[in-house]
């Protein structure tokens, strides 16, 4: 039963503003066919994250997505068919497959996955995400017992996952999130010691509130305001670690950067340090067994967001910017 | 011969936009005396340094200076008499001292010097304003070879220091100073590989013409829009040392960071950290040797700017935030 057609998302304009359902069409063409050292993969789950937003802003840690590409995203799936030594037929892959039902990617653009239960996990604790917060709080935050660790858009992907070991290694942890639902789920389900709604409350008394004695660690994912307030409570020798700022993302980039900087660095000896996953991929393994054992043993809870339907997927971004999701948001292809 | 009367400067009002000489008055008081565990120190040299300003905008590392304080300074001076079992007549000391010609201070928070010819060197190469370039550049930019340093505020007495350390580790070394003759110094006598006008030139455009691989490290001392340039043209896994922000010292807190943050730093997986020389203190001792194999060796060119007469220290000091110094600027009591 081979199918002849490939459903794909065709990103028509990059959008001024927010990002719409207006700037996407879904197209279908004909099945991708590998030339050698290629694979085709028939997807299985497009991973749905603020950066996806960002690429379209122009060129990061990849190339930008243009006016007229498919749309790219990271993805899991199946290998149909290899034309690469490194593949074969049935072996699970991850890559960035783009939002569509098939894609062929170069053999050495391609991770080979070991297969697990649920599959999902993959997309998010285990996944870019899960790896994202594991690296970004241990090495980049180094968090000691006792102190105050501060997490925007906690209630995200990755977010969630920082705060749960942040909790795992000592510290107290303050969660930054755009909802009171979102705000009770942090504090009753995941164990954050308090949790802050940043569209109701003033921000910077409620981080007074929250982080008497200030605050030694930030896991940034939002930028602008909120980093601009977190910054002025921050403690002597904080860090500040720079994973994202999904506040910029879904616009025109901001004007201004906070306030405070470089001021504050040097007054308080703070670190800031931006830094990307990737950046640790020869220590993915090692972060692997202390992931499993806080799933297995509960310390860490995994949520995911599965949206269904390749025809969601421009929605499930959309809504992902707007604070849609709680924990990892994803889309089910097939 | 004693001396009955001590001349010392009040700084009597916080200024509101630039410092002026109108903000302070020379006042004589009766000669201070040293109660127990207090040192009674005959001032020879004043530092001035931009961070005098700073201290006027209020706390930093340091309690702000405030209208009606002797106007704080760290000085260089010997000991008249001592309440204090470390501190003898005669010995040479520093400490925050203050803008007048004797000061009482507290045994514990003055340092013991070994003397030295010529003795202002203890304030430049090997006080504060050399260590400050020598653990700013080694410790938080790790030059490695074949990197490229820039460095602002280059000409001034930490960054005419940390160049050179630039070019002894093998780094392309540029400066941005405010002069044309400062450029001229800077690559003719210390060897910088390069040097940027910033009042006359495109910063954006120089910046590309003199580092056109990018830049690796960035040793700032002057925050604001060269702070923002720079950042747009660092390199991945670039390190900016935080080490002052003059141009926000003489007036206003600026409203407003440097754009690209944290977009950038995500983006390029950039590093920026705050210091203050104090955090280094048990480490002095390690530099002191190669600060001197590099004086004696005339790798380094220590430039002082001794001005002469405490009744001229407001004017060295507004001055030098107008940028008038080569070095190390400092003022001549006795």
């Amino acid at each position: 039963m081979t199918q002849s057609r490939n459903r794909q998302f065709v990103l028509t304009e990059i959008p001024k503003g927010k990002l719409g359902l207006e700037h996407f069409v879904l197209q279908e063409s004909a099945m991708p066919q590998p030339d050698d050292g290629e694979v085709l993969i028939k997807v299985r789950y497009i991973s749905i994250d603020p950066a996806n937003r960002a690429w379209m802003q122009g060129k990061t840690y990849r190339d930008a997505v243009k006016a007229g590409d498919i749309m790219a995203g990271y993805a899991l799936g199946d290998v149909v068919q290899s034309r690469h030594p490194k593949f074969k037929r049935g072996d699970l892959v991850s890559g960035d497959c783009g939002w569509q039902e098939n894609a062929v990617r170069p053999g050495e653009q391609l991770q080979k996955l070991r297969s697990m239960e649920p599959v999902t996990h993959l997309m998010s604790v285990y996944g870019i995400t899960g790896l994202t917060a594991y690296f970004g709080l241990l090495e980049i935050g180094t968090p000691q017992p006792d102190e105050t660790l501060v997490i925007s858009a906690a209630a995200g992907a990755v977010g969630s996952v920082a705060g749960q070991i942040g909790k795992i290694k000592g510290c107290r942890v303050v969660g930054i999130t755009g909802s009171d639902e979102k705000c009770a789920w942090l504090t009753s389900d995941l164990g954050f010691d308090a949790a802050i709604n940043y569209k109701k409350q003033d921000l910077h008394t409620a981080l007074r509130q929250a982080c008497p004695d200030g605050i030694d660690i930030y896991f940034d994912n939002v930028g602008g305001d909120i980093l601009e307030a977190v910054l002025f409570q921050t403690k002597m020798h904080g860090r500040i670690i720079c994973c994202g700022m999904v506040s910029g993302y879904d616009g025109e980039l901001p004007a201004n950067g906070p306030r405070g900087i470089p001021g504050l660095l040097v007054v308080n000896r703070i670190t800031m340090r931006g830094f990307i996953v990737m950046d640790f991929l020869e220590k993915f393994g090692q972060a692997l067994k202390p992931l499993a054992d806080w799933v297995a043993t509960g310390r860490i809870q995994v949520k995911e967001d599965v949206i269904d339907g390749l025809e969601n997927t421009p929605k499930a971004l959309i809504g992902l910017l707007h604070g849609e999701n709680y924990g990892k948001r994803m889309v089910k292809v097939s």
